[in-house]
């Protein structure tokens, strides 16, 4: 199965935290999982945050950030019945809420997950998890909306 | 004047976003400016969004992170009466709401400005901005916390 990054338009497939094209972006890569998405994550050790041995928040913010949308353009083309195949909206991040709930360790798998909230036309709400194992290190709530004129991969 | 991530504690100081010690970090550097906090930031073109030429979404957040746990250790230490160079204690985020108002441009240099909301003992509401110009690209609200124990620098 395809990451959904790896099914976005081509022009829009840069992002330094999951884009394809981005040569030395983070490449995280997200699946759809049933009725949810999930993606994992390892962070090298330069990533700490200001407390040793933890991972920075922007990094816990980054993969929220990137997983968040490739999650809502997942469920807007599940909404409407579309393949993937024939590619994906792309869409972009209006909020986002994260509340750190424990620290994310570093040099270790960590799971993203992301479930539907609701769908209003081009405007998706996505809640979001970090875990750590079985602990949850994160969790993030987002407004993400599709761009006006989807690229045609 | 120094940053005030140069006055953290050295074992606090290492994080990728903007510790002195992290030598392959971002190295952010904020200060105080009268009742607020400033900081100054250029992002490499690497850096994309999913949408050419504009900044990826995780390095906003970021910047806001970052500068807003610097904002509130500033802001903390005023409350207290404290100078800057007796130590400063060290915040760690709780919550971080970001706004995406607008694009924000690479290469282009940003502006991110810290204002105290409140203070509550060792909780610190901070608002923050991140202008690219004259152009306000997103806004942030972030609750940040005193670590319990803060090492002497």
């Amino acid at each position: 199965m395809k990451a959904i990054q790896d099914l976005y338009a081509a022009e829009y497939a840069h992002c330094f935290g999951c884009g394809p094209r981005n040569a030395g972006g983070h490449h995280l890569k997200s699946y759809v999982d049933g009725d949810r998405t999930i993606a994992h994550f390892t962070a090298e050790a330069c990533y700490s945050g200001g407390v040793p041995n933890q991972l920075y928040g922007g990094m816990i913010a980054s993969l929220l950030d990137c997983h968040g949308t490739a999650s809502a353009a997942a469920f807007l083309n599940q909404q409407r019945g579309r393949t993937p195949e024939l590619g994906l909206p792309r869409c972009v991040t209006a909020s986002l809420r994260i509340d750190f709930k424990r620290p994310a360790p570093l040099e270790t798998q960590l799971t993203i997950t992301g479930a539907l909230q609701s769908i209003d036309r081009r405007k998706v709400w996505v809640a979001l998890h970090l875990h750590a194992g079985e602990q949850l290190c994160a969790t993030g709530e987002m407004l993400a909306i599709e761009l006006q004129e989807p690229a045609q991969s």
